[in-house]
Formats: structure tokens, C-alpha cells, sequence
């Protein structure tokens, strides 16, 4: 048995799940999973078909993103889980997709209103679209850079990363995250939803509005709060 | 054989059905059964994945809310069950779901207007939306208000909810009823089909009208008439 | 073997292929083939699932709708089928369906534009849709109606029913016919992709313009014409 | 072992796939693969269905479009892969597909906008859209003028098609290409999926602008620059 025998398994399956749930379009999408005590997680290998996976070929990096273990290029994309793991003590596993309507969105450069109680059961604020960043980042350390991108509009909007576990990043696309690489991807296609039934409302009446405050509270209350009587 | 066997396996083969015919995400929906001699139903446990379903985690409860058998923590829309099985008399079945064109509608506050012959062979009238209820309503006994803001949208309209077996509660989602459990899921995969077309005619047109009383009364007629001659 | 064995089996197999398709919900479509010889047609017996039907089960029905044999009652729109069949002397196949897009555009009281070469491949004008009919009419003998509907408006138009063998009924949905059942079928199809396709061209610019005459003549005679090069 | 087994294997193989990835109905598409030793291509043989294709049926053309073996008639646009093949030098392989949301860009005669990284990390420009050729070109050598008409706006708008091998042809479905008849049919998948989502950034928001250079720049040199370093 490895030492990271079990992240490499929970991120394989983690990665297997995306494409599964039908977020993925060939090799457009990376889960990771994090060991909180070793401070490293495993990656997907980049560019590697979903078929042609399996966990001892996950990559294994620090929250620096150096590459601890492995034969394989890690995803392109493992500077920008590095960056969210390392500042947010708390999350044990980040999932990215270009789901197509999550994706769209985030090409409109819009967020996503919360317009209904499934959006409500997850979040309580719009889904939040991070702006472009600057050329001069851009041309840098891009990845490690989109990293900082989201991370500042979380600080921008003094929105906690416990609490909303999804971001779009503007003309790209959808990184959720939570507990562990399982509740990241849960989060991915719980995000497609609401992508796509806020597409539709908008749809039906461009001029919908936001639910109101005490309906969001009370739907997130009831799975999140401290008196929550959602599941088991 | 317990006593609730048969409306446990019912409401069991209705749950799996509303994912079998793509209408729930993960465990946003459930169906119950009820038995009206017992003046109980049969409903799904809550937060449990279908995969991990089976008859005998079905559980009993009694019209006012009551756990009457069951190991686990029913539905979250228990207590909305509820009530409509107390004022309703003769529906055998609940389904709930967030099913994608449904829910927009709901989420957009609007009725789906009746534009064809498929809506017309189910109902005669446009899907109503049930506008939120008061902040005080939410705040307090939540799902249970939810049962009355469906009863008293159907007052207000005088609609009969042997004819209209479906609605949607704005920004949330749809119920459907009906005889029995397999008869609310066909209803709930009914209203989903009808959201879309009636979504996609108004995206055509946007001016698009309400066919006419005269068709809607044929369709309607051959079907749930009195000289019906639709089926066997 | 029965004397109509072989139209009970055309029939059986087209409407399992309208399900297979995904151009049916439950039972909402059938499909019946001739045999021109007997003139009587096999069709699907009504509101009897997909699942359940077997080629000894089809209806055989004459081309003025009396049930010739079978020991179920024939669909509802049969008497729909039997004016085509008894006008139109050559085709052999009518399909029904309530397929999503063309349905809505049905809906929407409106014809489906020639956009592009994957319609004008099947024909050279709009895919029709008939006003609804006049009131009377509908309370009358609406099914046998619903035939001189379509007729009326090929009459109208000066359309051949050997060169466009699809129709949208305003406010109800597509028929379609052809050669033989499966013929029938496959133009549902088609027909189905051409309402997705121009509906999406609407939506991306609502002033889409109809194809040139030269590109629709050029791609339809290559597989109509009398010179036709596709195909083996 | 026959001199073209390696071409018909490969072609039968691109073929099998625009079908598996649901981007063909029934027969609308066609795959070819190159030999550049022997200046042939193998190609579907017309009208096909994609359930009765195996490698020996598919045809071995020129580049002039002369049939060089194979005893079925190859697809109907032979003459517009053979075009492409004689210009430009370093492809082996062709993909025309009528997919969905491809088609209905090309149907609405509009270049797809460059809005997002996905876009991006396959081409630096909006895929191009050829406007419908003059009537005396449709009435004429039809197919051999659409490779024409293909080349031209290459040439026009100054394009490689080494960096861009996607293009929406007007009215009619698109075409791609690439260094073998896979690659090509990789890029019919992703075009398809660029598509759609621009067709729902453009819903969510009809004013969306492209992305900014920097970033367009970026990601297609992650994946193609001479420092790329995405994949293996």
C-alpha cells in the first residue's frame, strides 16, 4: 500500500464521475483530491482520455504545486487547485468541467441569479462570475494567477468558501469545490442544473427577479443550518 | 407480509421511476403512496440516493405528519404529503420533482399556457403557478404551508384537482397527484414534456396564443369524457 | 401465416422505432402500414404502451375505418390515417407523432423555414402547418376532419404528397407519411431534426432568411431528381 | 493484406464515431481518410447506414476524385474532400458532419464568436462561415465548388488551415479536418460543443462580446505554442 493510495482513489473516482455525469467533452475537465496531513493532493494526469485512466496514474503535488510523485504531466489546470488548496484550509477536493451551460454563462460573464429553492438548497447568493483578469496576468503565471482570481473575488464579495462552493471564471469556465472530491463534483453537476433552469427562466421572462430573502434562507437552513432536518 | 407492504412497494417502483425517466438530480424529488383505509402513505426516506432504495425504507406516515413506521427520517416534503391527502379524498399518490423545464417555469412565476393537444388531452386549463407564500409562512411551519398555498391556489382559481393534476409552486418546483403513485409520476414526465414544448412554441413565437376552447374540449373529452374512446 | 401478417409486422416494427427514436412519449404517436392491394392498413391499438405491443396485436382497418380484425380498439386518430390512405393512392406508411420540437412549432401556428441543405435534401418548400379547424368541425367527426385538414391544405397550397411528406397540425403535432411505414418513419425523424435545426437558427438570428432556390433545387435533385447521384 | 487496408480501416473507423458521438442522423455525415504516399483517400461509400458499414466497403478515390477501387459509390461529397486534399498538403483526414447545433450556426449564415478558453484551445479566431456560392457554381460541378468555396474564404480571410481546421459552410453543415481522419472527427465533436455553448451565451446575453486576446492567445499556446504544455 502507498502512502497516497487513497487520494489517488478518490481522485480517480472522482474523475471518472465527471465524465460520467455527462460534464465532460474528451479530456475538458480535472478533479483533484486533497490529504489534508500531508498537504498534497492527486490530480489528474493532463490530456489523458477518461478511458485510459486509472489511480496509480494520479499525479501527486504539493499545495506549492510540485510534483511529489508520478510518471505523468499533471493537469494543466494543478497550479490553480494548488493556490485554492493552500488558502482555504478547509476544502479536501476541487473539481473543473466545461459543462455546456455553466460554461455559457461564464462566457456571457454573467452570474447565475438564484431564481429558485434548488439553488436555494446549495447557496444562498448568485452563483459568482469572476471577471477576465488583467493582460499582465494573464501573460504571467496564468494558472497560478487564476488561482488569485478566485480567490479575490471571494474576498471582493465577502463571500466564504464554505459556504458557496462553486465559482464561474469569466470566458472560461465552472471550478467547484467542498469537503472532499466527491462533494467537489457533486457540486459540479448540481451547478449545470441551475445553469441551465436559470437559462431557462431567463428565457421564459427576461425580466425574472431573485427569490425572495426568507424563501433562500429557509431552503438553505433546512440542509445547511444548525437546526438542518434534510437526510439522515 | 407487514400491513403497509403494498403502498411501500408502490411508492418504492414511483421514486425509481421519476429516475428512470431522467426527472430528479441526485435526490431532488420523492413520491409517496397512500393507503386510504389506513389513512397513511408510504414516502421516500430523505436525502437517501435511489441506488440505495428499496421497499422496506419506505416510510409510513399518517395525514397530520405522524411517523407511524419507518427507521428513517421521511422526505423533507413530508408534512406538504400531507396535507394534500387529507383534503384531497381521492388521490392515491404525490410526486415531486425539480424537473429542468418545469422548475424554470416555476422558478419564472409564470403558468404554462395552453398551447396543444398533448396539455389539452391532460388538462384544460394552463398549469397553474402558485405565487410564494408570505415571509411569515415561510419562517414558520414551512412544508406544511406549502400544502395549503397549493389547496388555496386551487380555491381561488375553482379548480378540481381530479381535472388538474399538477402545479407548480413558484420558485420552487412541481407537484403532481393522481390516483396513484405511477399515475402522479406519468403526470410529473406529462408536465416536463409540456414545459418544453410550450417553452420552446414561446421562444418561436413569443406572441403565441392559447389554442381554442373547442379543441381543448375534443382532446380533453376523448379521453376523460363521458363517451371517452381513447385506451382499451 | 395470416393474410395480413406481413403489414401487422411492418406496422409492430415502425412503432417500436417511433419509441427508439425518442419521438414518443408513453403513447403519444402511432404509426400504421398498407397493404394497397387488400386496402387496409395495420395500426397501433390504442394507448397501449410500447412495451407491451407485438405485431398480433395491430389493428387491420379498412380506408373507411371499419376495424377489419383485431381484438383491440384501433388508435384514436385512425380515421385520421383512412382519408389519407384512401386519397393519397400512393404511400404506404403514416406516422404520428408528438415530437418535442416539431410539436412546438405545430404550436405555434407556424411553417418551418428551408434553411438549409439537411431540408431541402427531403423537400424543396416550408414544412406546412395547417390552421386548426373551424369549430364545427372539431365538435363533428374530428379524427376523419383532421384527414381533409391535411388534403385541404395540400389542395390549398398545391403541394404533392409525393414530394412533401410531412405536416405540422396547428395546435397538435406532425404527421408524416411516405412509401411504406418505415419510410413514414424516418420522415418523422427528419422532420424533427429540421424543427431543432431552424428553431435554433431563429433563436441565433431572428431574421434568418430562407435558403437560395438554387442550392434547395440542387440538393434535392440529387437525390429526387432524375439524374440523382446520392445513394447506392 | 491489401495496399489500402491501413486507410479504410481508419476510415471506417472516423466513421463509426460521428456516429457514436451523436453527431450524424441516419446517413448526414461522411469521414475520409488520406494515404499522402499514394494521393488516395479511403471514403463512406454513399447513402449507407452506419450499422451496415464495415472497412472493405469504403471507397478508394484520387485526389481528383476518380474512384480507384471499391465497388459502391462513394459519399456524395467526394468531390469536395478531393478538393481539399489536392490544396492542402498536410491533412489526413475529413469530417462533414450535419450536426445539430453546428448546422444551425451555419444555417443562420453567422461566424461562431470566439467567447470562451474552450474555444480558444482549438482555435484563435471565430470558426469561419462560408457564405452559399453563386447559382451558377450551385448549378454547375457543385461539390468540386464547394472545396473551392471553402478554399477561398481560407484565402480571403487570410486563415490557415493548419490553425483552423473547422468551417461552417452557409446553409448547408460544417466540415473540419486534421492530420488524420480521428483528429478530424475530434474537431466535428468539439465544434459542435463550441456551438452550442456560444448559441447559449448568446441567449443568456445577445450583446456578449469575444474575449480579450491575451487570453484567446494563452490558451491556444498552452496547447499548440512552442512551449505547450498541456497533454503528454
Amino acid at each position: 500500500m502507498g502512502k497516497y493510495d487513497s487520494i489517488k482513489q478518490a481522485a480517480y473516482e472522482a474523475n471518472m464521475q465527471i465524465d460520467a455525469f455527462g460534464l465532460v467533452l474528451f479530456t475538458f475537465g480535472n478533479v483533484s483530491a486533497a490529504d489534508r496531513n500531508e498537504e498534497v493532493f492527486a490530480i489528474k494526469p493532463s490530456g489523458v482520455p477518461y478511458a485510459d485512466l486509472a489511480p496509480e496514474k494520479m499525479v501527486i503535488v504539493d499545495f506549492d504545486a510540485n510534483v511529489i510523485e508520478g510518471e505523468l504531466r499533471p493537469s494543466s489546470d494543478t497550479k490553480t487547485h494548488a493556490v485554492l488548496y493552500k488558502h482555504w484550509p478547509e476544502i479536501g477536493g476541487i473539481a473543473h468541467t466545461h459543462s455546456t451551460h455553466a460554461t455559457a454563462w461564464a462566457q456571457s460573464l454573467k452570474d447565475i441569479p438564484i431564481l429558485g429553492t434548488t439553488h436555494a438548497d446549495h447557496l444562498t447568493v448568485d452563483v459568482p462570475c469572476a471577471p477576465p483578469m488583467a493582460d499582465e496576468m494573464i501573460e504571467g503565471n496564468y494558472e497560478h494567477q487564476t488561482g488569485f482570481q478566485i480567490l479575490n473575488l471571494f474576498e471582493e464579495r465577502n463571500l466564504s468558501y464554505k459556504e458557496v462552493e462553486m465559482i464561474l471564471v469569466g470566458n472560461h469556465a465552472p471550478f467547484t469545490w467542498g469537503g472532499s472530491a466527491e462533494k467537489a463534483v457533486y457540486n459540479s453537476a448540481v451547478l449545470e442544473q441551475l445553469a441551465e433552469m436559470a437559462y431557462l427562466s431567463l428565457q421564459i421572462d427576461p425580466d425574472v427577479s431573485r427569490m425572495k430573502d426568507s424563501l433562500i434562507k429557509k431552503h438553505y437552513d433546512r440542509k445547511h443550518g444548525d437546526d438542518a432536518y434534510y437526510g439522515q
